[in-house]
C-alpha cells in the first residue's frame, strides 16, 4: 500500500511527572519569562491549582469556568487578562478549564501552560470550542494550544474509579477509531498504538486501586496520546455513530463509547488488517478484538445499548442518521444492512465477533 | 517504572506522496503565500530540483553547496537570500543542501520548506551544523526546523542501492540507540519503533529493486523517524562508540555504524528489556538482535571492524577514548572490561550474542 498523507505535527513541550506539577510549571514559567500570569482554574479544582502553582506568582486567578465555554464567559475572561496586561494563562483542571484558557488565547495570542487533572486531552490539540445561543461551533486554531503541559498523574488520584474508567475507555476510544479515521495516517497510527497499550495496562490498575501511581501515569499518558491521534486523525465510524446516538437519542456519553466500540472494531478488522494488528500488537493479542474484550470484562465494561435507554425501534432512524455522516475512508464499506445488525447487535449486547 | 521525561514535540507539516513533490510544494508555496523564494540546491541535485519547482515562481537559484557547511559558504547564502528581499527558503537534497538552509534561516528567519532527496534525516530536525577553521560546531534553533518537508519517494530512485541500504542502516542505527539514549521516552521510542519497522520492511526491498516504490517510500518514511527520535532522544552508546571509531581511526562511517549496532543491541538488550520489547515487535521477532541479524543477513552488511582498518592493537585506546562518553544512562553498566569484548567481537566479526 502506497505512504500517501498530510501530517502537521503540532509543536508542544511536555513535562511529565508525578509529584513534580509544582516544580514543572515554575521552570517553565521562568523559562517563558512570564510576568503577569493568569491562573485559569475552576471552584472545584482550587485546591489542585493553589498546590500546583506555589511556586509562581499568580498576578490574578480566574474561577468562573463553565463546560462547553459559553461565549459571555469567554469574553469576560478576554477582557480580564487584557485589563490585566496577562502576559501567560496558566490553566489547571480538566477539558472546560482548558477550554475557556483557549478561548482566551485565541483573541489574544497569550500562551498557555496547561496543567491537565483530567483523561479528556483537550491540553494536546489545537482545536477550540465555544458555546453561543446554545450551539457549539469548533474550530483549529494553533494559537490555542498550549505551549507547554504538565502531566502529573497524583493530580489525578482523585479522579473517582468509575469516571476514570469512562473516560480511559472514551480515550480508548479516541486511539482506535484514528486507526481508520479520514486523516490516519502511518504517523498518527503509531501514536495511537502506543496509545492503547498505555490505557489497556493502566485502566485495570486503576479499577484495582484508584492510587497506583503506575497505572495512573499509563492512563495519563495513553489519554494524551489518544487526543493528539484522534485531533490528526479526525472522527471516524465509531464516533459518528456515537454522535448520532448522544444527540438525537441522548444516551450517556461514556457509556455509549464503551459498548459501541468493540461492534465497530469487530465490523472493521477484517477490512484493516494492518490497522487490526497494530490493535492486537498494542494489546499484545492475537486479535485487536481479543484484546478490547479482555479488557472491558477485566473493567466490566458496559455490554448493551438497550440498558441505557436505546430502544430497538430507533434503530432503523439511527441508521438512517448515522450512515450520511459515516466517513467514506471506512476500511469496510458501510450499508444500511450492515449498520442496523451493527446497532442491533450493540442494542442487544451480542457479543461482538467479526463475521 | 516510573513515567517520568520531558519531551519537545518539534511543529512540522510533512507532504509524503510517491511523485507529487511538484504538487505539494506548489500548495505549500502558496498556502504560506511567498512572493521571492530562493531555491538551495546543489548542480548534482538541479535536475531533480528543476522538476520539483516547475509549478513555483523562483526568484533566485542558489548552487553554492559544500558540505559541513563551511560559514563563509552560510554567509555568501545568507547576504544573497537578504539583498534579494527572499521570504521563503525552498532547499532540494540532502544533507548538506539542507544545513545550508538552515544555516540562512539562523540569523534571517526566513522559514523553510525542505524537499528530501536523500535518507539524511536533517529537514526534520531543529539541529544546525557550520563549519569555521576546520572545526564543526553544532547547535539547536527552532527557527531553522523547516515549515513543510516534502517527502517524494520517487526523487530518491536515483540513489545507488549500496549508498541507499548503507544509509538506511544508519537510519535503522539512529532508531535503535534512541531506544536507551539519555532523552529516551516513551514518545520518542514509539517513533523510532515505527522507525525500525519501517526500515526493516523497505531496505531489503531495495536492494532487490531500487526503484520499487513501497521499498523507497518504506525507507524514506523511516529515515524521517529516525532523524525525529535521534534528534530527540540524543547520542547512545553505539553513537559514541562509532563517533570515537570515525574520529580517531577515520573508519568508514557508513561501514561502522553497521557493523558496531548488533553488537551495541547484544549488549544492552538483556539490561533493557521494554526496549528489545520494542525492537523485536518492530522486526516481527522474537528478540530485537534475531530481527536485525536477519536484516543484516538480508543485506549482506559488513561484518567486521578489521576488514575496514580498524586494528585489533588499537582497542585499548579506543574503549579510554570511549568510556568516558558513554552516557551514564545506558542500560546496561559499561566497563573497560566489557566494552573491550564488544569492541573485540566487532573486530573479529564475532556473531554478537547476548551472554
Amino acid at each position: 500500500m502506497a505512504i500517501n498523507f498530510s501530517h502537521d505535527t503540532l509543536g508542544q513541550r511536555l513535562l511529565f511527572g508525578s509529584g513534580k506539577a509544582a516544580q514543572h510549571l515554575a521552570m517553565e514559567v521562568s523559562r517563558l519569562g512570564a510576568q503577569r500570569v493568569m491562573l485559569i482554574a475552576a471552584p472545584y479544582e482550587s485546591q489542585i491549582a493553589q498546590a500546583v502553582t506555589q511556586q509562581i506568582s499568580v498576578h490574578i486567578s480566574y474561577q468562573d469556568v463553565v463546560q462547553h465555554v459559553p461565549i459571555e464567559k469567554a469574553e469576560d475572561a478576554r477582557r480580564v487578562a487584557i485589563e490585566h496586561e496577562i502576559d501567560l494563562l496558566v490553566c489547571v483542571g480538566g477539558g472546560s478549564t482548558t477550554g475557556l484558557a483557549k478561548a482566551v488565547a485565541m483573541t489574544t495570542g497569550i500562551p498557555i501552560i496547561a496543567v491537565a487533572t483530567t483523561y479528556a486531552g483537550s491540553e494536546a490539540t489545537n482545536v477550540w470550542g465555544l458555546t453561543e445561543a446554545a450551539r457549539k461551533t469548533t474550530g483549529v486554531d494553533n494559537k490555542v494550544l498550549p505551549v507547554t503541559v504538565v502531566y502529573d498523574a497524583e493530580l489525578t488520584y482523585s479522579l473517582p474509579v468509575e469516571l476514570s474508567v469512562a473516560s480511559g475507555l472514551n480515550a480508548m476510544a479516541h486511539c482506535i477509531d484514528s486507526l481508520w479515521a479520514p486523516r490516519a495516517d502511518p504517523i498518527n497510527q503509531a501514536l495511537a498504538a502506543e496509545g492503547i497499550h498505555a490505557l489497556a495496562s493502566g485502566l485495570p490498575r486503576i479499577a484495582e486501586n484508584p492510587i497506583d501511581e503506575q497505572g495512573r501515569e499509563e492512563a495519563l499518558y495513553g489519554a494524551y496520546l489518544s487526543a493528539v491521534s484522534f485531533a490528526s486523525a479526525g472522527s471516524g465510524m465509531h464516533h459518528k455513530i456515537c454522535h448520532v446516538l448522544g444527540g438525537t437519542y441522548n444516551l450517556p456519553h461514556a457509556q455509549t463509547h464503551a459498548t459501541v466500540l468493540p461492534y465497530v472494531l469487530a465490523f472493521n478488522a477484517p477490512f484493516a488488517p494492518r490497522a487490526d494488528a497494530r490493535i492486537a500488537a498494542a494489546f499484545e493479542t492475537s486479535t485487536g478484538l481479543e484484546g478490547l474484550n479482555r479488557l472491558r470484562e477485566k473493567l466490566n465494561a458496559p455490554q448493551a445499548l438497550k440498558d441505557y435507554g436505546f430502544n430497538e425501534a430507533d434503530i432503523e432512524e439511527a441508521v438512517s442518521i448515522a450512515l450520511p455522516i459515516i466517513p467514506e475512508s471506512n476500511p469496510r464499506p458501510v450499508t444500511a444492512e450492515n449498520l442496523a445488525e451493527l446497532l442491533h447487535a450493540a442494542w442487544a449486547g451480542t457479543k461482538p465477533t467479526s463475521n
